[in-house]
């Protein structure tokens, strides 16, 4: 188990976590909870592997349904202890979402997109799996008006193609992308960074 | 016509009508209660079909749209008498949960896929249209807070393994996990079983 | 840059209009409105593509994410202005709908669907976006209550195949198919034609 894979798994790990502590919150049931759980850290990757075209990646592995397994038994068991554990929850995810995001890209650029749908992929499989989340507790989704999120992805994924376009070998490109995402992604909450709110008109369409 | 057939319009019939009687409660016009029908009846086999890469299967016949035409003309004709035959159509929505799992598991295995994944497809196929529906109606969805029901469809379908794994014909296996999920739905709703609720936090993550 | 390519455009940019203001209406941020905006646009087109199995149209081509842009900096800069070309939108809204309507039937044509399912996926590719738009802003979807919409749709398309059927030209079959829909669609919101309601039962299965 390389580097890598330890990091996808953290990653899996803490979005699953968000997932099933917003279920748990509208008092799901333990199978709701996983569903909201697994759905939450498998779903960006899931909608970016239809759009893709290839097989969708959590179906090759059994890995990513034991992993939300064991988010599921960890807040059983720790109940009420797993909001002191926020701030690491929260790196967790920050991590998590740079690995997606240079993840996402990649392997849109295996498949020849260019780079501007390279770049949508790894916003879809870092961001998409909060919004379906969202959607299936039927909340407004999250990433549409707290601080940056989604955001953070298309910054990362843009700084990995200026360091692949000077020239950079392609482990060095990945490595400062995820980078980029992360800090953006921790600076933003550090600093309550948000993007303006629209204020069109009542939407009366 | 043979028997499965009638069972899977009996299914889908039961599925629609759960639809577009939902869909009545929140004042839909027929249109509406229409494509929430549909989609309850055909969602889930729609997921699954999406996720295997293979054509969905109510793009090659007709069928289920005009079963879907059946169960809204039947409730637009028999309106408020629907509801006595709560009985009849629970017991129809339990055996088409049945087919309709066991169907799921048969596709995937066909083509290839090990048996984890063939579970989770058969309870994508059973569960995943009243999300869908639940979704559409903007309601957080009912299998994640009720009476066990996707898990009658895992349930059922390592019921089926079991039995193919001991070497029983193919036909027997599918029957045996098919009566699997349906009694587990019928005793679980009879006895009111539900899986424990979530008490973690206030998810404020 | 031909006829159709503008009106597509006109259709893009209605379209994205209308899922900006009612994002902004729900306080998104810019990137939560440009979401929103885009998934009106190409949402239903998506869907049709991945049930057709052929990839995203709006992945071929950036045109779709620079014409939401401008509608996102449209809605910024004119502000509550906008709100008083509610008539213009609402027409070039109609003209979309007519013509992403002939699109989606003419992409399942041309990959051998038969006329029923070639419907559907026009129906999908017109009305589609603007059912994940509600559901993305967390409200039931609009399509499914008021004047009729989405059966607009099938009644352009039915002209359309009954125009084909006569051996008209293609183009002029397209033609009066798409002014069936758009003309359906103003006569229905100007004399308020809508769909009886159903009012089966309490809904409570």
């Amino acid at each position: 188990m390389d580097f890598l894979t330890i990091i996808d798994y953290l990653g899996t790990f803490a979005f699953a976590i968000s997932g099933i502590r917003l279920a748990s919150a509208k008092r799901f049931d333990w199978f709701g909870a996983y569903v909201v759980g697994f759905v939450t850290a498998v779903g960006g990757g899931t909608i970016r592997d239809l759009l893709l075209d290839v097989p969708p990646f959590w179906m090759q592995q059994v890995s990513y349904m034991v992993v939300t397994a064991a988010a599921l038994g960890f807040v059983i068991i720790f109940g009420k202890y797993v909001i002191r554990l926020n701030n690491t929850f929260f790196i967790f995810d920050a991590i998590g979402l740079g690995l997606f995001t240079i993840v996402g890209i990649e392997k849109s650029i295996a498949h020849d997109y260019p780079i501007w749908v390279s770049i949508i992929m790894g916003t879809l499989t870092g961001a998409a799996g909060g919004v379906l989340r969202d959607t299936l507790i039927n909340e407004v989704p999250l990433i549409f008006r707290k601080e940056i999120y989604a955001l953070a992805c298309v910054l990362g994924g843009m700084c990995y193609y200026l360091c692949a376009h000077l020239g950079m070998a392609d482990a060095l490109a990945q490595f400062i992308g995820a980078v980029c995402v992360i800090l953006a992604r921790l600076l933003a909450v550090k600093y309550q960074v948000s993007l303006p709110v629209l204020k069109g008109d009542e939407g009366n369409t």
